[in-house]
C-alpha cells in the first residue's frame, strides 16, 4: 500500500465511524427511509470529497472535528446523487461498490425517498454545525448552487442523459468537459472552497485551490472513463465496459485510452503547480492528485 | 365568490407572478430540468402554504416582499414533494390539477431531477433572502427538519406507503393521525412558525399559531379524504374515488363521511380559538380555516 493509500484508508475508517453516528438505528416504521439512507451512506465509498474538504481545511489549521459536519453533509449529498442516478429511470444500475444499489436492496419508492432524505438532511447537518451563522449561510449557498439544476450537478446529470441519446455535436470535447465539470466537478470544487471558507483563506489561496480541484476533477473523470475500459470489475465494484456498449461519449471515446491518459497526466501536473505556494503543508493533497491518476478503483 | 376566495385568488395571482421570476426561461440544454421545475411550480396550486406564511408574518407587520423568498422556497419544496409522490414507483398519478404530472409532461428521469432541483433550489432561495444570517439558519433548520426523513414529511410519506400494504393496526386512528401530521402537517406548521420567526413573535404567540396550523392541517387532510368521496373531479383536478378503490386507511374509512366532517368542524373551531388573542388582525386566517372546511377543490 502506498503512503497516500494508507492515509486514505485510515481517514475513511475514522470518517466512517463519525458518519455513521448521524444515522442512529431505529425500528420506528416512519423512519424506514433512514435505514436506506444509512445503508447507502455506509456503502464503502472512497470518501474522496470529505477527504478533500478536511485536507483543504487543514492547510489553514482547521481541526478535523470542526470541519466534520460540513464534510459529512457533503458525503450525504453525494450519496443522494448516487442513489437517484442508479434508479431504473436513470442509469438503471443494480450494483454499486460491489453491493446491491439502494432500490435493489430496498425498493424503488424507498430509494427515491432515501435520496430525498439525504439531500434534505445534508442541509440540516450543515446548519447544525458549530460555526458562525455567516459561514453556515455561505456554505449552504455554495452547496445548493454546486448541487443545483441551473449550473450545478443536476445540470450535469441532465447533459449526461442528453448526450446518451444525442451524438451529433460540432465540438464533442466541449460538451464532455461541460458535462463532467457540472456533474462531477461541482462537488469536487465545493470541498476545496468549503475548506477555504472554514479556514478564512485569502481570495488568492481560494483561487489556487479551485484550480487544483478543477484539474483533479477532470482527471478523476478521465480515469473513471479509462477504468471502464481497462479496470478490474472486482476492484472497481460495478459493471464495466458499459460506456462502449452504450456508445457513450467520453474522453476515451474521443481521444483513445493513451490520449486520455496524457490529458489526465497534464491536468495532474497543473494541479500540483497550484499547490506550490502551500509548500510542505500541501504534501497530502499533492499525493492525492497523483493517486487519482494511478488509482485502480 | 366568498370574501376569502377572492382574497386567495388575488394573493395567488400576485404570488404566481413573483414565483415565476425565480425560473427564467432558458434554452440551454443543461437547464432541461429547470423547464420541468418551472412547469410543475407554475401548475396552478392553491398556494395555501405561502399564503399561510405571508398571513402569519403580516400579523407581526412583516411586509409581503420581505417574506417572499421564504414563501417561494416553501412552495418549491412542496412542489418537489408532489413531483416525486406522483412518480410511477410512488402514487403513479398521471394528472395533477387537471394537467399531466411532471413525468408525463416530460419523462421519469427529468421528473426525478426536477424534484431534486426544486428541493435544492428551495435552500438556495431561502439563503439568498435579505434577512439576518441567524434567521436564515433558523429557517433552514426548521424547513429541513419539517421536510426530513426522521420526523418530517418524508417520514410521513414512508408511513403512508406502509399503510397501503399493512392494514392490521390495533389503533388505526393513531397511525392515520401520525401519517397526516408528518406528511401534510409538517409543511403546514412550518409557514406559521416561519412567519413567527420573521416577525419576532413571542414564544406564546408562536405556540398559539402552531396550534392553529396543527388543527388546520388535520382538517385540511380530512376534507381531502371527504373530497375523494364527494368531490367533483373537474373541480378537484385529479382522479377521485382512489382511496376507496385502494382500500386506503383514512379518516373517512374509519369514521365515515359524517363522522369525519364533525371532527373537521371541531378542529376548525379550535383553530379559531387559538387566533382570538390576535383580534381583528387574524381575520383572514380565521376565514381561511373556515374555508378549509367548506372547500370544494
Amino acid at each position: 500500500m502506498t503512503e497516500i493509500e494508507s492515509i486514505l484508508k485510515s481517514y475513511s475508517e475514522k470518517f466512517n465511524e463519525d458518519l455513521e453516528k448521524y444515522f442512529p438505528i431505529s425500528d420506528n416504521i416512519e423512519q424506514g427511509a433512514v435505514k436506506a439512507m444509512r445503508y447507502s451512506v455506509m456503502n464503502g465509498g472512497k470518501r474522496l470529497r470529505p477527504f478533500l474538504l478536511h485536507e483543504t481545511a487543514k492547510l489553514f489549521g482547521v481541526p478535523y472535528e470542526k470541519a466534520l459536519p460540513i464534510a459529512a453533509s457533503l458525503e450525504m449529498l453525494h450519496t443522494y446523487s448516487l442513489i437517484h442516478d442508479d434508479l431504473p429511470a436513470m442509469d438503471n444500475d443494480d450494483m454499486r461498490r460491489g453491493k446491491p444499489t439502494c432500490h435493489k436492496a430496498f425498493d424503488e419508492a424507498t430509494a427515491i425517498l432515501a435520496g430525498d432524505g439525504l439531500l434534505t438532511y445534508a442541509f440540516e447537518v450543515l446548519n447544525s454545525a458549530e460555526l458562525k451563522d455567516n459561514k453556515k449561510v455561505e456554505l449552504t449557498l455554495l452547496l445548493s448552487r454546486a448541487a443545483g439544476a441551473f449550473n450545478g450537478m443536476i445540470a450535469g446529470q441532465v447533459l449526461d442523459l442528453y448526450t446518451d441519446t444525442h451524438k451529433d455535436f460540432p465540438n464533442p470535447e466541449a460538451i464532455i468537459c461541460q458535462t463532467e465539470e457540472l456533474k462531477t466537478g461541482c462537488l469536487l470544487r465545493y470541498p476545496c472552497e468549503a475548506g477555504c471558507i472554514l479556514g478564512n483563506a485569502t481570495a488568492e489561496e481560494r483561487k489556487l485551490l479551485i484550480q487544483y480541484s478543477r484539474n483533479v476533477g477532470i482527471a478523476f473523470q478521465i480515469t473513471d472513463d479509462i477504468l471502464d475500459v481497462e479496470g478490474d470489475e472486482q476492484l472497481v465494484g460495478k459493471t464495466l465496459k458499459k460506456d462502449k456498449a452504450q456508445n457513450k461519449l467520453n474522453f476515451v471515446s474521443i481521444y483513445g485510452v493513451e490520449g486520455a491518459k496524457n490529458i489526465a497526466e497534464r491536468l495532474i501536473n497543473e494541479a500540483e503547480t497550484s499547490l506550490s505556494v502551500f509548500g510542505e503543508k500541501a504534501h497530502t493533497l499533492k499525493k492525492l492528485s497523483r493517486y487519482i491518476l494511478t488509482r485502480n478503483h
